[in-house]
């Protein structure tokens, strides 16, 4: 019989609810000759502030028996701001070599979105997730003082970014339209710009038969709210990753809905899946979080595990469920609700 | 008799359209006692073809000279991308300390918006202009090779940020609404993050009837979409800034209508005005450009210098203007007519 070895850090604030959901539909799906094991590590605010830990070196290591993670949401109020973010969310996608951040983004017909014309969109944006301006190389000097300077390291290198950009031309050629945009910024930051576009359009040469497009970040945001169906695969940097993904959650539906995986592809380390969104600790513990992002990041762990007909069900289970909702964002059904909704409709 | 000696660069593209429309309403709208005096600086990508010059030092001399500078666009596909955006936009803007980049953005009642629900949208980005990841501070190693290292750096000065984050609290608190929101990512770049919200935090202290928020940069995107009624005033970082002005132009109608003041409001070196839009290449010459934004830039123009009144007649035509159009983006009148119906409103 087979397993599944799944690690679970729910985090913060709308974490733990939404996490719970997700394993619920997990179990559901999956076959009955599989072996769901997981194990929970409490990890997020609550521990820091108890021990002062965001992610011991023994929790680290044991994080890699597993074969995959599941984590709900990190970031509280009552931490300062980047504590956990970069000592426990950052240190995960960098130690375990997560450079394909992967973010589908479709609009599903009975969702709402704040577009009017309700344009056609179903995208993917491979985020880079393991350089860029997310390396914490920088610092600050004369902190606190009038003559403080305080400074942020962008870093890349033609390895990190070509295994990337690999992974998307990969993405874009296994896709119906097969088209590959690259976004950056070369006319401002041209070392790097100058990197990612050379080594975009050299990798290129080996997909012929996908059609490549260029835009700097600052025009794509224009396009994602005036012609968002002349994506379908972007692949980008860290930070500007971060900033279109979230708008991109925006324009279909909401951040409720945006589902991730920060994939090693080279499987050296467990990957890890997560909801776009944050911890929201203004609505946790009040069951008002949506849990379909999660769920369907459980979907995004069944494909990377190899169960492609068990993600495919998760995925139609939450457009079913999503085409009974009323069209508005809001939903009369607890976060608990909604996952029992989407477990009943995987088993059937 | 006072005078107006104003530098203009038309730069590329639709740059020379657009500017000359700007220069019809600026003579359109001036007193009859001010004398209008225009010098043209031949700079850009056909300079550039020409002689390899992107801002030659004596250039850069004489416009220090002039009352202000009137910009349309920078940037040409022939040319590799920064060269002339940094060799020539971004060196006005460091060498003559446009350290507020002013980007007023304004949903007006007839004009066409992608967001359904027609949000109000009157708010107004200061964008820092001197600093950031647009330093050009970085490089890279083994250029071109599997071993490339490439590096961009964002530099940070308490001096910088304080000078810009007071001015956007002047004007916040100048404005009915009287709301701030500083916008950054302190959760992952740290120690600039960190250092924008402490400076933020304690200028606010002199400021007690302003309101503030804070946002992190991909959930700001997200209420641009969502809820862009909530903004007043935004102040941010010099990238966070470009991108989150493009966005808020695609929202209030498009890149066509939103204008840009480079202000030096110490005054040490003259302010430089011109459309967020950038050189549109594949339109040029064929009179399809929007000159709205460059007009609206004169405006700003006009009230940096002084010219309050006339300034609003510029805003008041535009309006008026826009309220004629049909309601979609598009419109049959050349960029020549355009300016003329601006021309003859600001003069009647
Ligand atoms: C919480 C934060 C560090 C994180 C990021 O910036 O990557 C989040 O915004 C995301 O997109 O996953
Ligand atoms: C052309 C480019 C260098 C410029 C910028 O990035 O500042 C433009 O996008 C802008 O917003 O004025």
């Amino acid at each position: 019989s087979r397993s599944l070895n799944l690690a679970v850090i729910p985090g913060d604030g709308i974490g733990q609810e939404v996490v719970a959901q997700g394993l619920k539909v997990l179990s559901a799906v999956l076959p009955q000759d599989v072996k769901l094991e997981t194990k929970e590590y409490d990890l997020g605010a609550s521990r820091w502030h108890r021990t002062g830990e965001t992610l011991p070196d023994a929790e680290l290591e044991a994080l890699k028996g597993h074969d995959a993670i599941l984590l709900g949401a990190i970031g509280d109020p009552t931490v300062p701001s980047g504590v956990l973010e970069r000592g426990l969310l950052l240190k995960l996608r960098f130690a375990f070599d997560h450079y394909v951040n992967l973010r589908p983004s479709k609009l599903f017909p009975s969702t709402a979105t704040p577009l009017a014309g309700r344009p056609d969109i179903d995208f993917v944006v491979v985020r880079e997730g393991t350089e860029g301006p997310y390396t914490g190389n920088g610092g600050s000097l004369r902190t606190g003082t009038p003559a403080e300077v305080a400074t942020e390291v962008s870093l890349n290198t033609a390895y990190g970014v070509e295994r990337v950009v690999r992974d998307a031309y990969e993405r874009a050629n296994s896709r119906p339209r097969k088209k590959l945009t690259l976004v950056h910024k070369n006319n401002v930051l041209v070392y790097a710009g100058h990197m990612w576009k050379n080594i975009f359009d050299r990798v290129g040469q080996e997909y012929p038969d996908v059609a490549t497009d260029y835009l700097h970040v600052d025009a794509a945001t224009i396009f994602f709210v005036t012609q968002p169906d002349r994506f379908d695969v972007i692949v980008t940097d860290n930070l500007f990753g971060d900033i279109l993904t979230d708008l991109a959650a925006a324009v279909t539906g909401g951040i409720g809905l945006a589902a991730s995986a920060n994939i090693n592809p080279d499987r050296t380390f467990p990957s890890m899946f997560e909801p776009v969104h944050g911890s929201a600790p203004d609505i946790a513990g009040q069951g008002k979080a949506d849990p379909t992002a999660t769920i369907l990041s459980v979907a995004l762990l069944l494909r990377h595990l190899g169960f492609d007909a068990e993600a495919v069900r998760v995925e139609e289970a939450v457009a079913a469920d999503l085409a009974g909702r009323d069209g508005t964002a809001a939903t009369a059904r607890t976060t608990d609700q909604i996952g029992d909704a989407l477990a009943v409709r995987v088993a059937s």
